[in-house]
């Protein structure tokens, strides 16, 4: 009974999902998800408060995916700090070339949410970036990067804009040329450690 | 009479670009902008083809406008090539953090056409972020940068993930830091300029 449920509400929760990731979430209806979900719109509001729990769980249910899939990246790739760099913006090019990629689902969700600014989706969202910019920030401490802190900054809102010009551009150039100035910019902050060192 | 209709027609486009920017595309119903504007629907589509031709010249109508706004930051500080750049970021923080700003409407709308890759209003938007890069491109060349079409590219992209993450986080520390990172990349431009020279 217990599991009957679970499976319920996760089947509402990927219902939702599905629909608010490749149609947004204003064009997205209570009715729709119930529908694809196969249940009534009761059972829905029995499992969710409201649209606007849905959409902060989809959000919620994507912070620990996107940053598991950079590190991922990340720690495959054998090398320099660069390397691994490159590895993770090689990754979002991969990614963001496949025909159902719609965007960032966290920009796409803030950007319906604007007139919103309380709205709890927003601070899930700006967790979510906190948590990509603040592992960067880790891995640069851990190989070394006097600012380390700065650099991650930096990288943070390079793959930002790469992720929002590839859905206007739809070109990887965009991607792969944020890595090159990525890649730059933690190598001057490598050679600033090497200056302050020696 | 041809200035009555020229009249209507603004006054058309006018309720829809604030509504749109304010509320969102999909929020906004064509009965909403035909209220606003103060006349009937069937008024509206005798200037307008569609709800999507509105949303078209919305974005059209901020092309020219967006990017005086650079070159004037631009034009209005004096010093070096740096200087000048950091008079856009400095610029962008302050309308940003206005508290009637809403995002950017060009990263908006695209956002919420993801599911719509042919609209039109997507090339309006993707035509827009190429003039502002191709105008960082020229003003580059114009000041020597050896490397000016990267640099415009890498400037472009951290304006774009400064714009992206303001409506995320309301923090201007993000354009400010990503106006530290464009100067690095500017700077570092300039000395392979130099380098190459001597």
């Amino acid at each position: 009974m217990a599991d009957a449920k679970k499976d319920t509400k996760t089947r509402i929760l990927n219902a939702a999902k599905t629909l608010f990731y490749m149609t947004g979430i204003r064009a997205t209806s209570v009715d729709a998800i119930a529908e694809k979900a196969g249940i009534t719109k009761r059972t829905l509001y029995y499992h969710f408060q409201s649209k606007d729990e849905l959409i902060t769980e989809y959000l919620r249910s994507r912070d620990q995916l996107n940053l598991q899939a950079y590190k991922k990246w990340f720690d495959d790739e054998e090398g320099e700090i660069t390397d691994k760099v490159r590895a993770v913006f090689n990754g979002v090019s991969e990614t963001t070339s496949h025909p159902k990629w719609r965007g960032c689902g966290f920009q796409r969700t803030v950007g319906e949410l604007a007139n919103k600014p309380g709205h709890p989706a927003i601070k899930t969202a700006s967790l979510h970036k906190k948590n990509v910019e603040e592992w960067f920030a880790e891995e640069f401490r851990r190989y070394g990067l006097i600012n380390s802190e700065a650099t991650a900054r930096y990288v943070f809102l390079l793959l930002e804009g790469a992720l929002s010009s590839m859905l206007v551009h739809h070109d990887p150039a965009y991607i792969h040329e944020s890595a090159n100035a990525a890649i730059l910019l933690i190598a001057q902050g490598m050679r600033v450690k090497g200056a302050t060192d020696s």
